[in-house]
């Protein structure tokens, strides 16, 4: 009997979000719609720049363990938040949405991870992303009892960018095998699939990971190929299940022989684009660790990431589970 | 020449933003579409039991503040914010807004002012106010530069509840009008009229203040009436000008023998209803200082006041000199 349905590992880090228009990407040197690596330097300056702000707790795989916890799902986290005001935000929002979270904050080190996240009018998202505390994440953070406890134990693939989340996640996959559980990775960020592609496909084929999600744009990254159809038969192939979306376009999932494709969620209005990734990973996976088809994960993903796109920030202010009765879906 | 339209004051404060239901209000005491004033260990109780949260500057005048510099007017803030990490958010978000703000911050007392603001699922917001180092502004807070450049200054009458702050606003507007300038104030919250009922009145009657802001329920707890109609009344007799404000059913300004009624703007939905009376004085004090009639001028604040609560948070993320161009108000 599992404890949790899935425990989350990533970088916890406080979202600081502001409307900007594209001329001050360009005149800042931020890649659109990326996640952009900044020092503490850059964040300040970036800072002062930066027109007026909310803050939300944020952080890829924190997202999708609130997303999964407002399913019903059980849902754990590991992530190092520093001994500071943003990092006790950090972890009351993650535990106020009733998410297992004890990983010892970071005391003497650098301050809580955030990220400053400029929405443009289209509403997408562009990213630079201090990692301050985050990186001290590593082995002696994985709760055993936790990842053996877990359904399935699902990371981000920013966790290859600080040096050594990448042994916790080593270790956490061991101890989940080990159980007889599923890993699960979501692979971040097209640029992020440029820099750790070979430990990304080597994480896949040597069977440490077991479930995929991406985008179009990570899957083409990671196969180095203009064809999604292509990139699609490769991951079926380096896998045992993907979850590849692709905005507007709805989402397709593989599995072996099996191919599902998956609707988009009409939306009003597109706001803010932050979440929609990891919102659609809370909900197939709710779906999966209940048992569901493929059909109906993706359509419990598309309803969240469709929510989430239409407000600021990166975590719905909907009870999912109230919305996915609401659909049929639950 | 003046170098400021309005130069607003008040307690500088931090929202921290969550919803909740009926039952959670009534379970914890909280007094439903107030301003609850707690101290530090009430703040660390009630945010133990808080669920997810946002955090957003706020603070009514501040509030104002920005949406008036959003509006392209020309704004000025004094606000005592705590020498840390929320006090620091504070300053970047209203100077960022294009707020001139140089009060200087507290060192070495109590942190940044924070609210914990429950928000219904009606829309209704009900808020707990820990003051913490905003209730350090006082008369050495005053800079006697920008009340002269101001053309109004406005201030909130939740500035009653610290100590000092009524000698920074009775020094303020004796330098105001010195200057020739007026000084408008808005009632804040019924409870807090009725904490201060007679002082306020005074303010009026004696010609400390010029304007006057309030909501419905505001103006029958100053003449503790039941009738609108007989408020208004009395208020159109105690100061040179007042906007009353009616929810959905719009708002009327009164100025000697000049009544004029102003609609309210549809709205889909009211998500959250934070910041909607400062956003109205907002939008009235940006038509005022440019010379509009009361029409034009309650036409802008309703604009500004339907857009702030269709939305999470106490100001509007759009701007607001576009959204009155394409409204035809500007």
């Amino acid at each position: 009997m599992s404890q949790f349905d899935v425990l989350c590992i990533g970088n916890a880090i406080v979202d600081i979000i502001a409307r900007c228009d594209e001329a001050f990407l360009v005149g800042n040197g931020i890649v659109k719609g990326a996640m952009n690596l900044i020092d503490a330097g850059r964040a300040e300056l970036l800072y002062s720049r930066m027109g007026p702000a909310v803050e939300a707790s944020g952080g890829s795989a924190g997202n999708t363990a609130a997303g999964l916890a407002s399913f019903g799902a059980r849902a754990a986290y590991f992530g190092k938040v520093a001994d500071d005001h943003l990092g006790g935000i950090y972890a009351h929002d993650i535990r106020a949405q009733g998410v297992a979270f004890d990983t010892r904050p970071l005391a003497g080190g650098p301050p809580t991870a955030r990220s400053m996240i400029f929405v443009t009018p289209d509403g997408e998202r562009s990213m630079n992303t201090y990692l301050g505390a985050s990186v001290e994440l590593g082995p002696q953070d994985v709760e055993e009892d936790k990842v053996r406890a877990a359904r399935v134990t699902y990371f981000e693939g920013y966790l290859w960018d600080p040096p050594r989340a990448k042994e916790a996640i080593r270790l956490a996959a061991a101890h989940a095998h080990a159980a007889g559980r599923e890993v699960a990775m979501t692979l971040s960020d097209p640029f992020c699939v440029d820099r750790y592609r070979d430990e990304f496909l080597d994480l896949m084929r040597s069977g440490t990971v077991d479930i995929v999600f991406a985008n179009e744009s990570e899957l083409k990254s990671l196969y180095q190929t203009a064809s999604f159809e292509a990139g699609l038969e490769a991951i079926r192939a380096d896998c045992r299940l993907a979850a590849v979306t692709r905005s507007e376009k709805g989402s397709v999932a593989v599995r072996g022989n099996e191919t599902v494709a998956i609707e988009a969620i009409a939306v009003d209005e597109v706001v803010d684009t932050t979440g929609a990734g990891d919102l659609y990973a809370a909900g197939f996976l709710a779906g999966y660790t209940a048992g569901r088809g493929l059909a109906e994960c993706g359509a419990l993903g598309s309803l969240a990431a469709g929510l989430v796109i239409g407000q600021i920030g990166p975590r719905p202010r909907q009870d999912l589970r109230h919305e996915a009765g609401q659909a049929g879906l639950m």
